[in-house]
């Protein structure tokens, strides 16, 4: 931690601070430039708290020089983390390493033959994993929610018949009872600082998707993957899903340089939500393509079989078929980088 | 509504489309232009899902012309909403009309004799509400997350030493029950979207304090109140805290347009934090009266003893003495604006 | 365009202001909602000053619904624009259509060994196009601002010596006829919006590549495109080279899906500067990638024979090494998109 | 300035890296951490430059301590400056200190009677300064373009009519000699990284008011002000006029606390623009009296006697006679903080 002391403290006053520095057990370099002195910490910084310290009188700024994050933290765990998720029909499906994780469906399950569709479709078209939202976070208290419950078992129904995991996002802990069988548990964008989920979640033995919030830095989303991890889950899959800018004819800004740079500071695995991010279906299928070449370790896809009737986020749904036709682009994608898709 | 049709449309299926959008129950006017279709839809729109116009083959995009917020819309109630808080003093206090509520305390209760202390001091200095948080939303979880309950009881030893109604951040509904004595709570930036908290609250019979996300726009603020709202609880004071811009200097980029938008667009009362906006505790105060020229129904500030020692944000905190200093100032310019100090 | 009233207009307001509109030689239509009127302006609305209308004192806001640019605008010319250069070597180079331009260079001429070697480099490694600073653009005065006059000198030799046409960044009017041999005239991003500098552009007959600003929308892209294209210079390719966001562990936000969304838009080639766009040479590759795989129609690459003793961006720029070993890697993403590297 | 060490970097590659950083001419201290090593640089690091620093092989990254800005500094210039500016009344004008600038005027002069009744009437109400441009910057090129030179001579004949001295906005360096009548020359938003223009600036000895681009940092700012003050003019007034975010209510996102921190890093004046900055008439009185209340040095106003007909900006302007009332307010707030409207 480097600590810049404000500029026309004198000696003996920095010779103090110092000392108490070190009393927080800490040990502090001292380098006295023309103007300013700056102050190097160096040890268990752990202990200090950056706040404290730039509330202090004789502190211009405060400049921490290690992530605050550890257990997601790549340089504590070099290697790539793979995580591994077990189908309904006896297969290990795997995220990261050299799989590519396809998790294609609905943004809302809404009834019994809409998801069991479109789950038997993706898994034609070589999807790994199956999503559908029964609790919905919607901005406007007067649309659809998702069947809740009713929704849950739909979509565990999908799960058997087409022997797919299933991915489902948890908007409460009251009802994580409910999510025993879902194989991921989804964060949404807007709950990924709600703390105390994250810290339930921590509790769980059970992948957790990790979805970046819009308006959160990269080292913000690690610090919310830390607090899962903290807990002793360390199945954090991680997925960027488009950031607010100020341009405004996506509907938000995807992020792609947010992959290798993830990847550089952790060793979890990245995904891409290629649908949320652009809001516009004609676009996912590009932005499926970028996000592999990219290095990211798989996408995530609205599916629905008829998105003009869609409940929920129709205009950034594709049908079947373009899915089906993407997986085979994706494929040639995934060869060049020495990946397989799952 | 409006619905810009895709151009090169031919007249036929405009038609179809249209005679099917009147069977939604709206009535449907078409402005042909010279390369591209408009239709102007009218009547009860709120049926209409426009998600799903979207995602229509014939559509290129859709203009909605009315807010979707109605309780907390200006236009279906003209007056301002005053918000009343009865204090332990036997005291009405209000937010709101022509009373600036000015909302003091630290950023989290350490011990009793800290959370005494200041509350005397802020009363002493004319602040009207305590502020003090229990349980803290912090992005390492590696940083003191507040007292929890023990916190609580604290803060109500403190309200009833100085006589002051408080205000404390509710982080999740299994909560809600050791919020019984807490006069107005508060839901923190992060969970400004967190619609189940949201949705409980609307269930309360008891003032909500909302803070507006870091990256939320005016128009997520009002549809956050409205989830509140819709529950029956129209007793809710948004608050503005800044937003997430490229400018990294302060915290956050302090939005005080934001102040006459909101009270053009809504009815309630809107107040002001400088504190965590600016993240800056020499800053505050001329943030603060910034705020109340610019319109605000009141202001909300960090103030703790020691900021030196803080557990929490002690950058952004300022002393009882420099709050004194500031009422002064803040007086002077409520009386420009006809207001009153509450 | 689209005219929302303000609510409570009565009926012989409004129809005093669609005669008032329809003396501008527009025909108007009328929707009468429940609370808002709504009128539809159909015609020749260039004739219209948007502003105007929002300061008119019975108007609520105004929709723009066509596009402001026309030169620019796909819907006004559907197929693809391929710009042609030819180059010293009598070889005609292209971008756009199903040639993929590969530009690739220095940050800035810095001495004829330099801009010599790396030309020949990058040739050799199938690139199309030489780019080199003379005329820098630098935050600071105190940093080194380019050789100037010299440096455009020795990019003309190196022009010859690989037999490469070359890009290079016009910053000043008078500087213009200095760039008679450069190939291409690049327009930097701080100047996209230097509207004198563009018109003088429209001017030349002689392509010009013009870069996004950092926080220019997709609309203001192509307005600044039509200031060139208006002055009769329809050869203009776009660089989409990142976005400011609030993220800053990249330089900037680079867009991706501004390509698509770009592409649908307009009819003119759209190229990515990954360099620019992260300042981070470990991450240029796996831009340049996305990149092609989003449907970009070139890169821009920054390369240095010695980034550690670049007078300039030396972090953001790769070795030649590196930049051979990138070209085989886009070589197998653009033949799965079927196009050629140029 | 502060490199942080790659980890796992030896001590032997660290001692040599330390021996050439001593070769360029300043000290280095070396601060050996649990996982990485920080060395701090001491002395006159200007020489070293950051940018090849961070292409170095063994550098994770740079901090730098000191600003980049010296003589904008406020570090190495404690007092306030005060522009002062000499009207054709022969009465000399101030900005910063205790004056308050007042600057009012049309976005562009568009003929004789227009900018004169306006002049009148705004140094009627109070005003010092007169605004009016002449050569406009339009994001359009199909938009009203100013009146050039013909508008600079009708803006010189209103200065002598009502004895203002006057503002205007100098957007390319070959019409510099046009202005030498005008008091102050604006530099746009959009020209704030215009290096050529700004570098011409410095040559001058005239006040230039310096606006802010929108999506400009603090610092960058203040690099633009020493861009001009590093050639010899020192007389810089700073112009905060929005910044660009996410939130699209307004036009731009008015950054108030951009005054405290550009007063606290530097000496120069900061003025307020909050009619570029709403985009919205009925929001600029309450955003001139909230810079007022945040320390602001003045405030540029735009004035239309007919909003409804200006040629540019009406949405924007208010009429001379919300400018007189403001004006009144704008006093008490003024001597409230014991300063003088000029």
């Amino acid at each position: 931690m480097i600590v810049v002391v404000k500029a026309g403290t004198d000696g003996g006053e920095i010779r103090k601070f110092m000392a108490y520095l070190e009393g927080l057990g800490v040990s502090v370099h001292h380098s006295q430039g023309k103007y300013q002195s700056v102050l190097g910490l160096v040890g268990d910084t752990a202990e200090v708290s950056r706040e404290s310290l730039e509330a202090h009188h004789l502190v211009e700024k405060v400049i921490p020089v290690q992530e605050p994050y550890k257990r997601a933290n790549r340089l504590f765990h070099p290697e790539d983390t793979r995580v591994d998720i077990p189908g309904p029909d006896g297969r290990m499906r795997h995220i990261g390493g050299e799989f590519l994780g396809i998790i294609a469906g609905p943004c809302s399950v809404e009834n019994r033959d809409q998801i069991t569709a479109i789950a038997v479709e993706i898994k034609k078209a070589g999807a790994g994993f199956l999503r559908g939202g029964a609790f919905k976070p919607r901005s406007s208290p007067y649309s659809f929610q998702g069947l809740g419950c009713g929704g849950l078992e739909l979509l565990l129904e999908a799960k058997k018949a087409a022997g797919l995991p299933v991915v489902s996002e948890l908007m409460a802990i009251h009802h994580i009872e409910l999510f025993e069988d879902v194989d991921v548990i989804q964060v949404g964008a807007r709950n990924m600082q709600n703390f105390n989920l994250l810290r339930e979640l921590g509790r769980c033995r059970k992948p957790v998707l990790l979805k970046r919030g819009p308006a959160s830095t990269i080292s913000e989303l690690l610090m919310a993957a830390e607090y899962i991890m903290s807990g002793g889950n360390d199945t954090v899959i991680l997925c960027e899903r488009g950031i607010r800018s100020f341009e405004s004819s996506t509907r938000n800004t995807l992020d792609l340089s947010a992959i290798p740079m993830l990847k550089r500071k952790s060793h979890l695995p990245v995904i891409v939500d290629p649908s949320h991010a652009t809001g516009l279906s004609w676009m996912v299928g590009s932005m499926a393509k970028a996000a592999i070449a990219a290095g990211a370790d798989g996408i995530m896809v609205e599916v629905h079989n008829n998105p003009e009737e869609a409940l929920c986020d129709g205009e950034q749904a594709i049908t079947p078929d373009s899915f089906a036709a993407l997986m085979k682009d994706l494929e040639k994608y995934a060869r060049i980088e020495g990946r397989v898709l799952e």
